[in-house]
């Protein structure tokens, strides 16, 4: 039996890792390229939730809507919710200036996942705690992966295989947790049908 | 007869500067401490708008809903429309580090001001070029004043009497616009009458 999930982004990378994550728990996870209407806020869950709810009944369902930022301590969280922002406007090369001379690189990077399923929605946090490093190193990933180090390994996440990262990510944190959520849902695998709307 | 407008914001200092701007004009500004939901955007009409629109009839009008941000050229626009997030986080410290050893500092501070009045919804922009200086200079004003000198002046806007500030500020400029029209507004003064919701 095929379970679907519809992963709304447009994010190449985020899809990637949607697809290995969720893949281990059986699903197939086909994009959504609708536009989600992100708030100004700190809290992700506010973010995610919101997106969500405006896209309930526009949207094939289980629809999942993601969102992650990078929180690093001694800039009193930021970039945060506005990660992608940031990563496009000032770059690796702005965050590692603003921690010049910083000794304090303490970080983590936080996912939210939300859930969209038969009129509930519910959401999921992963988070991976690390450093920044010194200077940008890797090449895979997207975003701010070539400057985060997680906790216990020596690699940025850019310099990991996909598949290591995909295992220990706060997105795939809050991804699994949403699987284990959604394979648990009553009647799930026999009532489901994919809904499109 | 007294001419009433509402405005949503819960910041004093944007609070004082709207009454002295549409005050020249006649108006008597009530502050509405109504929760704006911002979108995340880099256009600031969209967020205005947006935060305008969910506000409609829960909101005694006509009211103004107000958002500015400083765009520096050598940031790529950053802060831009999250400048009071920057500001909690990074502050006027992190800006300027962001600056170090940058030659180009030129920056503008937009204002994008919706106006809701019987039905419809106008957005007026004011802007005003200027540079970024190199240290913290004046303690009035707020958020990013201290550091923007506008073209044409020896001073920051933290130096700045708060009276010269709102004949030239990005602020004066939206909200002078958006004065003019509800002045040009046909019945405006005969039929308005203060709708409470």
């Amino acid at each position: 039996m095929e379970r679907r999930v519809y992963f709304v982004t447009t994010n190449e990378g985020k899809l990637r890792e949607a697809r290995i994550v969720l893949g281990k728990y059986g699903f197939r996870v086909e994009a959504v390229n609708a536009r989600k209407l992100e708030l100004q806020s700190e809290s992700l869950e506010e973010v995610v939730s919101f997106a969500a709810a405006q896209l309930v009944g526009k949207v094939a369902e289980p629809f999942v809507v993601e969102d992650a930022g990078l929180f690093i301590q001694s800039l009193g969280g930021f970039p945060g919710p506005y990660s992608s922002y940031v990563y496009r406007t000032l770059g690796v090369k702005g965050v590692l200036k603003l921690l010049e001379g910083v000794e304090d690189r303490r970080a983590k990077f936080v996912s939210v996942s939300a859930l969209c399923f038969q009129g509930e929605t519910r959401t999921f946090k992963g988070e991976i705690e690390g450093t920044i490093s010194f200077e940008a190193r890797g090449s895979a990933g997207f975003g701010f992966d070539p400057i985060f180090i997680p906790d216990g390994y020596d690699l940025t996440f850019a310099e990991m295989a996909l598949q290591l990262k995909c295992e220990i990510s706060h997105r795939a944190r809050s991804l699994s947790a949403l699987a284990n959520h959604l394979l648990r849902v009553r009647d799930f695998s026999s009532n489901f049908k994919p809904g499109y709307v």
